[in-house]
């Protein structure tokens, strides 16, 4: 099966090149795949992009954008809703926090790992000897090539690869449209097909304060892609879960999904109530919305997926057909006389071990995943400022050790990275946070139940509302200076205690207050969860390796990744729908719904709708295989011409994480032409329009 | 405490006369509390109302009318949200399935109850034999009187008295404003102050087609309280917790409101995404929506109240308090010569004996409470189709048993009116069926996990999304006739089997599927939780009645009560809020909020608003004690005119299910002059002013 459909996200470094000759015809260059890794875009608030001309100028999705965007905006200014436009480029705007990674270099270092991590060492043994050796390969890489290094896990533990960015964090906002078409028909139309999307936006990255050379870019394409046209996805997968045990999936089916999918709708319904008291509160809180619904949609369609039996059989069908295989293995190595490969002997009991061991995890794992959650991931404490805070505390004792020794997110490899996000000046809204924080201990409350250890060191005595107003009343946090002062950064008053010491910030109280007990379940979570996890699917890998080779990719770890497929309409109950939509189909949808919210149109394109071609290709979908974090992915032709913007997938391909089909599942992208149509026409954009295409 | 707060939701027939008498100078008479009963109104979809006039006409809110209003409307004819209004009596609409409830009289039959009831026997002996019991006197009662006869179990299990009913089921649509003014502010202002909310709706009473003689009414007030007046809610408050142990409050806290928390936001997400579709689904979703909504925000403020230490440290106080008190008699008991009280004697170990008695019961209830909830409550099955199905299914095997042998919603006396239900021609949408059932099943398995025996019974091999659309596509139960078919009524065709037995329609399949495991856990409950904490809450309240007397009021129980306060503001961080709102603050805060939703006013207000005196009063709060389930009853003065109605609490009343306080916790009333006002310039209604004010 695998090795007819377009299923893949194909590592940069192995492509499935005869695959692609086979079936599509096309010859993969070095030059083309050159041209795709140094043109992609990767954003670290989270999606992809890619370079669009030799001046550092990339498209991206709207609403990847809107991070910034919202964090661009202050009351009576709404750059989400309204959109922006930079006619010349020192009017572009410099987003406060964005950082951009461009993958140069990809080096294969599992011997290096592995090496480090002996067979007599206990589970946090070898944890604590893999962390050191991945920083110490990261720290040489980043002294050496001054790129930022990231020894990237992958098949969960089968291989580790050194990832070599490029990275850019002076970002500058160029375009963007409004969100009534960048997101048309809203949360609604979310993950469904027909879609009319102007879901794009551009930036343009700088460096030492003029724009950055981008040689590599991809060519706009006028004319988008045709049917049954090849095309190629090149951007950052978040996360996949298709080579996971049954076992581990059943437990996120039975225990992850539920508390997540609790979590999300409890989250999604404080924040719209909190947007609906006023339009300044729906424009404080969009990003945060938009995110927690994209999710509880994504994780929704996750459930439908687990909680269908023919889905799990067929898990359960791969599972026992990798057994069958080593177990195959096994055989042939007893028959054959002579030496053989001792794979082949171990190959059976390896599988039966592995499965066993993720098994045995998912039974611990039970007894202290919420605690985990709520406290170490943070759920419990859904406001940037207990993060900021936490990193605070947490930096005045990590930095003082060897880079080796920290928690990962201290490494000095990171360091850059990590304090350009904590110093941001990105604004925050008090009574924003404080309804936020107050939902999430109600939550945590629900959760552990009133006399939980944990809720009464967190509460202290109040109720979760009061206790919420207390700590964003007293916090100092929102101000960057006061972050600095506090992990004693130059500048910071020098007594002999550290202003750490002395701080009495509600918020730094509470994650004090918390840190001894959090970090206890992180070791718990690494040593009993991580680490063990991580030697079975490397065993298990192993099998598959020797079973199927190279033509299985590994589950997506945002990073770069280069997918394929062709242009193709799909049936849903007995009606076809066309491979793309068109401008029209957006104003007749509108009209037919009264042009009520999330249908309504912008007065741009009301106003001068006859100035539109409305049969232009709008959105368009392919079978190529996409996962959220995909987000703004460029979407290539043959020649390596950009053709359309990633950015969704329809609710078929919402089991995706778990296994790729193609009889309905689709990805989403914006229509090449539709963007130039639409800039030609409706915005006064003709020196982007310029920049893309030479006219 | 009690003594001094105006604490209480009286019983009609133990009223607290000494105290109105001493605290507010007011001397209840018989034919004041007479009156107050005979033109008390219960509307069995869950609401109080009062009447008007002697014709039959009741006031009560919108937002209680608003089951009878969707019922009546169709696509393309709102009646919630455009209102109604029949200018004559020819043009009111018969509801499709209202029943009204009037009390007549109340009779004490704790005796008769207990007495039935042997020490010896075991708690399913104990229980059923009570069961048997009331349905023996509800039967004698209403054969005598014709009356629905229904036994009310107070204080828990400490009193049973049987109420007697003059029933209703002509009840007509009279007026309803838009629901624009009727909830101003929507969800976002639901349970807050300052309000300004038209919440009436007028229906009348009809009987044998006529309309009903009822000359037990409120006559209209035209002015309204004043500042400080004493004032009467007469009503049907739904449940209070408030004589509830300490363990039965955590249990709550910690088991029964996260799950139930977890449950409404499930259910409120979906219901918004359906109604975001289209205007059209708005409209069909529009009282699931409400209520939902209505449920989540009033459980999130009992748990905030479960959450708060010291509420849990007053409760604490109050239970250690009564058995000190116990002992204390226990004590003088054994110092005094001679014969005793033995219940003085008792006392001190009934107290802990119930008190433990109740813990334990918690303990086994955190066993099966969720599969109780999911399948015999019915949260599994988010439609009315399936409480149907199972009426169905479940009325072929009981109605064949003796009256007091059935399971207590099919004894005879209940028949009528459940068939009356049962047989509603209200419409149904398919879409949103689905939608909703589609949500509950996914909410099951979150619940029970993937595996659950139950969980694969009821989704019989498709995952939840497909397993709806299967059962709403295939059921015809749609058709009030085919329920009838079904139950066997006259005109069903009568083959040797019932058609029942015979029936393929895959609800009914369903129903029968599960209804073996669901009578089980509901014995289950029967026998493990109500029974014993019956026992248990009857011998705490033989000792609070000891200590007491009936200076305490039972918790509420959807029957009629009544209680007084003083109309009077508050403060809230500084802020004085005068105890009414006017016209005038209705329009302020619609423009500050740009007129968007839900701060939009109908354009018949906004195009007359010079007609109108801006500083008429609107919406008034007092200290009475009120809980969901009073909204529409009436508010009265001193000579009993009504002069309100009481539409809901403001947030600091959210935690009166457990501790009434007066600081700030306020119900909320439509000011009786408000309604004169709008009704005489902005409606076309001088016929009911006239009937109203007879001018």
């Amino acid at each position: 099966m695998t090795a007819v459909s377009d299923e893949g996200m194909w590592l940069l470094n192995d492509l499935p090149r005869q695959q692609l000759k086979d079936k599509h015809k096309f010859e993969l260059t070095d030059a083309w795949v050159k041209n795709a890794m140094l043109g992609s875009v990767r954003l670290n608030s989270g999606g992809s992009g890619g370079f669009v001309s030799a001046d550092g100028l990339f498209v991206t999705n709207h609403h990847v954008a809107a991070d910034s965007l919202q964090k661009l905006s202050t009351p009576g200014k709404d750059y989400i809703r309204d959109g922006f436009y930079a006619e010349t480029r020192d009017k572009e705007l410099k987003c406060p926090d964005q950082e951009i990674n461009v993958l140069q270099e990809i080096t294969d270092v599992t011997k290096d790992v592995n090496a480090a991590v002996k067979p007599e060492m206990s589970a946090a043994e070898a944890f604590a000897a893999r962390r050191a050796v991945m920083g110490k390969i990261e720290q040489e890489s980043l002294t050496k090539t001054g790129l930022r290094s990231d020894v990237v896990t992958l098949y969960n533990g089968g291989l580790y690869h050194l990832y070599k960015y490029k990275k850019y964090t002076d970002v500058r906002l160029v375009f963007a449209p409004e969100r009534q078409i960048a997101s048309f028909g809203g949360d609604v139309d979310n993950f469904e097909y027909p879609r009319m999307n102007l879901d794009v936006a551009f930036f343009r990255a700088y460096e030492s304060g003029v724009p950055a050379k981008t040689p590599n870019f991809f060519k706009w394409s006028e004319t988008g892609p045709a049917a049954g046209d090849l095309v190629f996805v090149t951007g950052h997968p978040g996360t996949t879960q298709r080579l996971e045990t049954l076992a581990r999936l059943k437990h996120r089916r039975d225990y992850t999904l539920p508390y997540t999918l609790y979590r999300l709708r409890t989250l999604e319904a404080a924040l719209k109530q909190y947007s609906e008291q006023s339009g300044e509160n729906a424009r404080q809180a969009a990003t945060d919305l938009h995110s927690v619904a994209n999710a509880r949609k994504a994780f929704s369609g996750q459930l439908q997926g687990l909680l269908d039996p023919k889905i799990m059989e067929q898990k359960q069908k791969a599972e026992r057909g990798l057994v069958e295989s080593a177990a195959a293995y096994k055989h042939r190595a007893m028959m054959i006389p002579g030496p053989v490969d001792p794979k082949w002997l171990s190959a059976f009991d390896d599988a039966l071990d592995a499965i066993a061991k993720i098994e045995a995890v998912q039974h611990r794992l039970r007894g202290f995943e919420k605690e985990y959650g709520l406290l170490e991931t943070g759920h419990a404490f859904f406001t940037p400022l207990f993060g900021i805070a936490r990193h605070c505390v947490r930096m005045n004792d990590e930095l003082p050790k060897k880079s080796a020794d920290r928690l990962r997110e201290y490494r000095d490899s990171n360091l850059e990275s990590l304090k350009y996000q904590l110093f941001s000046p990105a604004p925050m809204y008090p009574e924003l946070e404080r309804a936020k924080l107050a939902t999430s201990l109600t939550f945590m409350a629900e959760n552990l139940g009133g006399e939980h250890p944990l809720v009464k060191i967190v509460l202290a005595g109040k109720n979760p509302a009061a206790r919420a107003e207390e700590l964003i009343a007293g916090t100092k946090l929102f101000d960057p200076a006061e972050r600095k002062k506090l992990i004693g950064e130059p500048g910071a008053s020098a007594t002999g205690e550290r202003p750490i010491d002395l701080s009495k910030d509600p918020m730094i109280l509470l994650a004090k207050a918390v840190d001894a007990e959090s970090r206890k379940l992180r070791t718990r979570y690494e040593n009993e969860v991580e680490e063990p996890e991580r030697q079975g699917y490397a065993a298990l890998s192993g099998v598959r390796f020797l079973t199927f080779g190279n033509t299985v990719a590994p589950d997506a770890t945002f990073t770069l990744r280069l997918a394929f497929g062709t242009a193709q309409g799909y049936e849903v109950s007995g009606e076809k729908l066309n491979f793309h939509t068109t401008f029209g189909e957006a104003f007749e949808k509108s009209a037919k719904l009264d042009g009520k919210e999330p249908f309504d149109l912008p007065k741009r394109w009301l106003d001068s709708k006859e100035k539109l071609d409305l049969k232009t290709p709008f959105n368009f979908v392919s079978t190529a295989d996409t996962i959220g974090g995909n987000s703004g992915s460029p979407v290539l032709n043959r020649t390596g011409e950009l053709v359309g913007i990633n950015f969704d997938r329809n609710r078929h391909g919402l089991v995706r994480n778990f296994v790729y089909t193609d009889v309905q599942a689709r990805h989403i992208a914006v229509h090449s032409k539709s963007v130039l149509e639409a800039l030609r026409k409706l915005y006064p954009a003709a020196p982007l329009v310029k920049e893309l295409t030479g006219k």
